[in-house]
């Protein structure tokens, strides 16, 4: 109780005293040697900021937009699955107090909540985004789709990192399951496997094993075009991107957003850090639709960092998990509310006071200053 | 007391047993994960120096000057706040170390001391410049500077790092104030919270919600011409340049000299080292203004470095303070001394008799050597 | 028992605990400082993928070919000698699970148990490569040759980088020797010296002392020449080369396959990773021969990047041992399946169904997205 | 007595249990932070070697000459003060493990033996410089190059890195000082401070105090051209340079040789690495004069790296003290074989016979491997 951390690392520390070890470890870990989850953090403490000096920022404005939705900051949360292993109030929680903060928020396919539920919990104002997995079975993927459009979800996120789970050792190690109280909150009439989700994982990760049973390997640009027909109102943005030239392709086939994502370190090791592979990225889609970056945020200097690099908004998975782990929906506030401060003061800091501010010269690479000495 | 610190890091480490944790860690952490405290330091040593051979080197001339003034030395003191709380006799401790020194000093706003009992202190021989805060309250202000000028102080260091208080997280969990026992010297009269300084912080930094409160955050370019006509024969010099950028305006705005400073780490983390950024400033100014510089300097060839580069001389802070720390002004002299002679030694061993044949030349960085291999 | 290992790095770890250090010293070992040990695997980790999405990768190919060879898959067996050393079994263990897994396997000169013996073991699916070391005897290495021949190895791999034993401390402070109740099989019929091996090693390492005196150090391209007069039908492969140069006399030499080696860093330390010279081996091939490379590699993605890089096959040393160490065919079995399941996956998560689609804009180095920044 | 070392580090390491802290640390310390003394290693370890295969390497030959005087192998002797505190037979063991070997020997001007004996030690056939500080007081100066001169010493080399000592903080806290039964062996005649040496330090370094006092700081290239008037028929080498400035000066001055040196890291500290300015040392000179260089050689590897990009010979200085303190003239025997048996071996897994044949081609900066992928 005394105890209150200071930063996003201090959150994660204190839910590794608080969590049990199957499910800290499943939040946790990345890929095979996590090369690239260690990459995801320190790519972004290789940057340097130039920051500008004399200007009135005694007003600051965090809000922007995404998909043409006001938003009240840039940073918003990324899908992450089984909220409820880390607080019994799970993903209502991290939806209340995504709404109390104005923050968009997406929700996972493997949530442990419906996402009826879930949508309630937000509210009517609250910004909501549900996250694509495509299974197998595309009857139980479109009625996912038409159930999302129904509860108000204005955008589809497609995951297309992940046709087989990533190697994570601690998982198979742990041979990680849902623990039985837990299900998978969107597929309880699925019943059967779909419904119980990790709990028969045999002698690997209990999530290796469902996935590769149920989600759909064969995955390509056939399926999103079939998911624009069915998915109504709602916008479709990949999340996954990691080159130019999927990039490019992804603006040849018209999808609303581009997510630059490595899964959090936890798909394939050895990718690039998201932040460093972001000015391709930009430069290859060149204004033709909105691009978001996830993956290793833990500071509002990486917030405008990705913003400067020419990111519309960012996503956080981790901190969001580590606030709930801490105190419910009141830690996802803390830590909605923390990162929302050290952008502002990142901003203040560097002479903005808008996040279109936040412009390309003020960020560079620390091996730019060598060349120069 | 057998114990003699043969380098400032040894200072250092003496005044970590010496001090409370309270006032240690104000004094020696920086903002955020410290990324930059740690690079201010570390840039340095990425330099590398090409000595000359076959120079007399017998008779070693340090002396310079600053804004038309002579000094003895480039090594100047930076600014720090709150210097009682590592020596009761503070401030004027070092204003009598930097007299018997001929050494200029740097009086912060903050200082536990009131501006005139310091300049008493350093005798009528004394070089002194006074930092700046501006304040919200104008009246405050223009008192301050008035009286800084009538105190025979010869320029205008304004702060321009700080609409806001960096993140220094030891100060969060230390609920940092100033002991109860010391004012801020400069403020009595005003009374108050402006007196009473950091004393009530509440849950965060005493010292944020000090600056959040009273300090001016819509400072720009025009203040700097107000201050022009309130600050009499003062130079003017900003404190806090950090780009090519902002050191051309500084020049087009006429300012005396442009201090090349990231607040010693202390305000936005990830920016670069300052020795880094240095050769784009000096580049920028091109002789227009003369140029200094603080951050990390803590040997001699540190020193040697940022002149070689370009600075017209280097400022420090901490080092200052250990000294104070370990005894008082005899401590100041000790540091001063120690660097000093470390800067005679590195000119030796350079094959350079004056400050001004420290040239560019003499100083690439290592990766420079790596293409030729 | 309890305890799998998931990665071939717990492998190593497990045979740590299970070998005698005699023999887990000179297996895992490389020379000198074993700089080059640390850089043939940190250079992997420095090297990107850059994973294309969208792909189908319900089904994945792995199989290809060497000299004509079908194989399932381009994960082979190096050459590592006296692997009764760890597990009783040795050589046929490694040759039953090679066979099962339908992988190649090079058998060593320096095997404990015949090379006949080991293709018997190896049956007579068995995909197999002889690794030749040229004695100063050359009626020795004759009939070396011809039994290899007779005995069913399709191709000669011959060690070029070893006209002396590379330095390697743990084994000259443990005065490695073979154990008493082991022998060098290929030459129980020779006697001797020939036979014993390394027993008589006095005071330096016994393999140290047994290539002075035994091996020719005079080897040039005259005695490849040579060696194509008696091999028959057996095609030759250099296993050693390690730059352009080299690589390019090769091929002017008509070999059929080069493989790129630095002897798992056991020869010459401060050479480079061996996948740091991939890329100049390959432009100065230019498509006219094979080439294979091993060194360091643990990981289904090193294997990923090699091939992406331009080699036909990669082999595996050390990670063979530490299966055998762990239970013997069961054990190599193990590795095999581990690595491949990890090939697998890098295949399915870069996007490609094929290794010949690993390509080389899929592999960059981390270093290239910094002038991005 | 059982250990033996099987390196140069070990060497080191058994000293370090063997000597006083006092002798240990004046031995092994380097300039304040030490940064040069770990890069003059490091900096090797950077460093790749393109080993080139299938060459008859049955014989090789490692004799070279410098200045015209054969000598066994290109390792040579640098000069180091005071090596009767590593063991009591000092210089003389060294002038005779040097004879053996049939290596070149410099002596220190600051032997704690005299010239003539260690001259007489090395015997008629023993090859041996001699290292001159210069004093103040030019007769003593002029007397000690007479005797060098007399005793057979066939090359002055002529320190031009000391005018001061350099800040060596492990001296300081020591204070530094040659134990009293030990003399400067030189100036036994000379007397006072001369004699004594170092012995009244006060609370330095002794010997910072005796160079402070006695060695002439105005040393510059008149002085060189009257040593070359008072040396007869020895040759006159420098050692100190470190950039391509002062080598294209030395070969205007007409020197013979030009010895790259840092002086072990002990002079002034950020200094670039040996093995780093050695190409631009040899561009500048373009085959006009001998190159040397010393500076943290304890591979083989070292010294072919060294010779591949163009030294003629390389000095090793503490590895000879480290021979010595572990075995007197039979310790530096053990050093001076075991890095020439690396050195042969080096050169037979690189494809060379001859240390000639060290080409620059066989050496490449790690990073330059970097760029290719
Ligand atoms: C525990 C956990 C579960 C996740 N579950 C999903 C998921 O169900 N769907 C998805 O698209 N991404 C999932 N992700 C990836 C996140 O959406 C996001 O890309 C990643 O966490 C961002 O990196 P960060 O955790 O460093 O902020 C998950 C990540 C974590 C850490
Ligand atoms: C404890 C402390 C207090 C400081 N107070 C002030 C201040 O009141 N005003 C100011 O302009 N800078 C202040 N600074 C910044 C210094 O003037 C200077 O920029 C910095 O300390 C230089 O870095 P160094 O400490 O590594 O030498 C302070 C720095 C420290 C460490
Ligand atoms: C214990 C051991 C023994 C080896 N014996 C031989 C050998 O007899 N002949 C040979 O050509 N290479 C030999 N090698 C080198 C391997 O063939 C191969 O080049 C190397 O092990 C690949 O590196 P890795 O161990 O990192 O996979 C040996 C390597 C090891 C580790
Ligand atoms: C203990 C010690 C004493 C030295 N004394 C001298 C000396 O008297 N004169 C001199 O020119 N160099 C002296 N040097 C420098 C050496 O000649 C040489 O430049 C240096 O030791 C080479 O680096 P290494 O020790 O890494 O091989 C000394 C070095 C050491 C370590």
């Amino acid at each position: 109780a005394g105890w209150e951390p200071v930063n996003v690392r201090e959150f994660e520390r204190h839910a590794q005293l608080m969590l049990s070890k199957n499910a800290f470890d499943y939040y946790a870990s990345g890929a095979n040697d996590m090369v690239t989850l260690r990459e995801n953090r320190a790519a972004f403490n290789r940057l340097r900021l130039r920051p500008r000096i004399l200007r009135d920022v005694s007003m600051v404005d965090t809000s922007t937009s995404v998909l043409g939705q006001k938003i009240s900051s840039p940073i918003c949360i990324a899908p992450t699955a089984m909220q409820r292993m880390a607080h019994d109030s799970g993903e209502c929680a991290t939806a209340g107090a995504a709404a109390k903060a104005g923050a968009l928020m997406t929700l996972s396919s493997w949530s442990t909540t419906s996402l009826e539920d879930v949508a309630k919990a937000g509210g009517p104002g609250g910004a909501r985004w549900f996250q694509l997995y495509v299974y197998k079975d595309r009857k139980i993927t479109e009625q996912l789709v038409k159930r999302a459009l129904a509860a108000g979800y204005t955008a589809l996120a497609v995951t297309v990192d992940t046709p087989v789970l990533g190697r994570r050792e601690a998982d198979m190690r742990n041979r990680f399951k849902l623990p039985e109280h837990l299900t998978m909150g969107n597929f309880v009439s699925a019943g059967g496997a779909h419904a119980s989700g990790t709990k028969d994982g045999g002698n690997d990760s209990g999530l290796a094993a469902y996935v590769a049973s149920l989600i759909d390997r064969t995955l390509d640009w056939n399926d999103i075009k079939w998911l624009r027909t069915i998915c109504g109102s709602m916008k479709i943005v990949v999340k996954g991107v990691m080159t130019a030239e999927d990039a490019a392709e992804s603006v040849r086939q018209g999808v609303d957003g581009i997510w630059v994502s490595n899964h959090g370190a936890r798909q394939l090791d050895t990718t690039p850090a998201t932040i460093e592979v972001l000015p391709e990225v930009v430069a290859a889609v060149s204004g033709r639709c909105e691009i978001y970056l996830d993956g290793g945020i833990c500071r509002g200097t990486d917030v405008f960092k990705a913003l400067a690099l020419g990111a519309k908004a960012v996503f956080i998975g981790r901190p969001v998990l580590w606030g709930l782990a801490h105190s419910g929906e009141e830690g996802v506030s803390k830590v909605l509310k923390l990162l929302h401060d050290e952008l502002v003061m990142a901003l203040q800091l560097t002479g903005c006071t808008r996040v279109s501010s936040a412009s390309r010269s003020m960020v560079t690479h620390q091996t730019s200053y060598y060349s120069k000495l």
